[in-house]
């Protein structure tokens, strides 16, 4: 768990500040949950492993004698009624359920807030870290899958985050291949685990495992090979092991799509179990890691419900967005430190704050010391981008001179 | 704890919005904290009774054995390591102390965040809500107070809320007035709770409260009674219970800060103990609690750093203060929603959406039902100002009529 600092809170305001109005331009409307869900419900299985991640609160007013039949109990969980939440996933499940009436037939939810999970330090790894979800409940047509990868594309664009890709494959093509391939489906989730590792441990390392695995290979190498690079061209040599029909929608998303760098992965599995159809990521062809994910999870919600209803999500990875964004220069331009002399009179400063900030100037004050250099370096380094001295005799904002703080 | 529905948190995070602006402007920083921090901090006692109220996060791994001991010790509070913040307070002399080196001298902290109390529940409680402080640290001169008093009055003006007043006292004039009344220090914290009600009870309560505390009262009923309504004017009076010192300093103050309107108030308290000077909160007419408050508290920052700091801070009752605030008209204008066919083409959909977005509008399609004016009502109800049918034959955003949504 991090502190953040006056420049990195800043950064990341103003790219949360970004993504909320680019999601609500696009029409998703966001919602806010709290942050402890019961304890039951977050240990309900549908959010995998991260389950066991979960922060558990204490029940209050805890006698000694409660705690004692815990253990004698062996039941030390039913000491915490409450946890904190490990995604915002089971909460909108959770949301969705309980308002269902008061929200609209087919509802495109933000959700931009932290999450915990209690996991060992490492690097790249925090225990609260912000999730920006979009999810739409209630439409099962392509509909969902279109307006949920454009506001990404558009939000990635608005953050100033060009060159980004979204490879999309659908969990039908992954079951018709391993169909194709004749593994037996109580062994699919470990061959899409492996298929999922093909950049890392190459066809060789996913043929090895697959075989280990006992799947008979033969042959498997040979599309392994066509399968990375190929993208859409694939569809013109109507390989056996592509579902048609799948690979049709895929095709029909990227026509409606003629502005989003679309490109057709069929080796793409992320790891949730719950997916259903489309899967999709972000790529930057500069980083080997993804900037955000998603897809078609239909039989989530109705676990809560007892109905089902469709629904499609993308989330974006901030933590790793907002390493990537650089310093907001408009910001800068419009911050300006005021240095005074110790015995200013504190009228006088508060009554040229007040005109410049009216100006929509961001103010700070600075009694002069004698290392001033070293004060202006700080200044610009928190972000302002100007600076005036305040003599004793001035009274009015016009009188100032501004300078430049060199960066 | 609740739910925030759209209408809901579209609201409150226009109003954050409007404060994080507002609050920067004016020179603070923002800076952000875990929400655990260490149980062992949150129990140091500078919270006072809100300690009581934390929500105790488990350790991780708790074996049966571990438990066991705990409650053989009778110590079941070190079954957990970490908590919730119950203020922003505790954690921001935490971060100082930390942090303190990379800091600017004067720092002027902005933190927006919730907090947690386990209350029992009961009407305007929540066990969550969202705190807005600012603070500055490093400043022992006026200068604190103006900047503080400045930047919220002119942040519930951006608000939109007409009509505050800052309420001002300092805890000097307090002791002073107790010590002139013969009470013994002992007893002052008591008294204070007695005078903090004299708008409840008024002077008869107060004086008879006093006296049950053992206090000789004779004469006291006359001062007190002078105390409620005489504001500023008590100072031309100069009576013997008024400290001089601190009068003039607020009379100082007051002369700083022409624009806000503030008014003395010897009686007010503020609860909490650790206030050494000024003591402030913010009223409105027609209401019959505050919408924040704040004060000087030079003591505080010094218990964590070993070293005395001066600190002096202000916090607005952001829960309290939303929900006096109307609807964001602006963006209502600005949000459209497009109702299409059924069978509508998804690219053409997309398409319309992207040029409108392009153009800065808010854009929800709606598939059209039935009962078309259903579907109107509740556009407009979820703040949408406009809509258009989308004709299988729209091709532009040029060729859509707009009509306004009744509200």
């Amino acid at each position: 768990m991090r502190d953040f600092l006056p420049a990195d809170k800043a950064s990341r305001e103003h790219a949360l500040g970004v993504i909320r109005q680019s999601f609500s331009a696009h029409g998703f409307d966001e919602i806010e949950t709290p942050v402890m869900e019961d304890a039951a419900r977050l240990h309900s299985g549908l959010g995998g492993d991260n389950e066991k991640l979960a922060f558990a609160v204490m029940k209050r007013g805890l006698k000694a004698t409660d705690v004692a039949a815990a253990v004698a109990a062996d039941d030390l969980l039913s000491l915490a009624d409450l946890g904190l939440r490990f995604d915002l996933t089971v909460p909108l499940a959770r949301f969705y359920a309980t308002h269902r009436a008061e929200l609209p037939t087919v509802f495109r939810a933000i959700q931009i807030a932290p999450v915990w999970r209690a996991e060992r330090p490492q690097k790249g790894r925090y225990r609260q870290f912000v999730q920006c979800d979009i999810d739409i409940i209630g439409e099962a047509g392509p509909l969902a899958e279109i307006e949920l990868i454009t506001a990404t594309a558009a939000t990635l664009d608005a953050l100033g985050l060009t060159g980004c890709s979204i490879r999309i494959n659908d969990r039908r093509i992954l079951t018709t291949m391993l169909g194709h391939w004749g593994i037996a489906p109580e062994l699919s989730e470990r061959a899409l685990i492996t298929i999922d590792k093909l950049d890392k441990i190459g066809v060789d390392g996913v043929v090895a495992e697959l075989a280990g695995l006992g799947v008979d290979t033969a042959g498997i190498a040979d599309t392994v090979n066509t399968l990375g690079g190929s993208g859409w061209n694939v569809g013109a040599e109507a390989p056996d092991w592509l579902d048609q029909t799948a690979f049709a929608d895929l095709l029909a998303l990227r026509a409606a799509m003629p502005g989003v760098d679309l490109v057709f992965d069929p080796t793409l599995v992320r790891g949730m179990g719950y997916y259903t159809g489309t899967i999709f990521e972000i790529s930057h062809p500069t980083l080997g890691y993804s900037l955000g994910g998603g897809g078609r999870y239909d039989g989530m919600i109705g676990r809560f419900l007892g109905t089902d209803v469709p629904a499609c999500g993308f989330s974006i990875g901030f933590e790793r967005i907002v390493d990537l964004l650089g310093a907001d220069d408009a910001s800068t331009a419009r911050a300006v430190v005021l240095v005074h002399n110790p015995d200013a009179n504190p009228a006088q400063l508060v009554n040229l704050k007040t005109a410049l900030v009216a100006d929509g100037l961001r103010v700070r004050l600075e009694r002069r010391t004698k290392n001033l250099k070293a004060l202006l370096d700080r200044a610009a380094e928190a972000g302002f981008g100007r600076f005036a001295f305040v003599g004793n005799d001035t009274t009015t904002a016009a009188e100032l001179e501004f300078k430049d703080l060199g960066t």
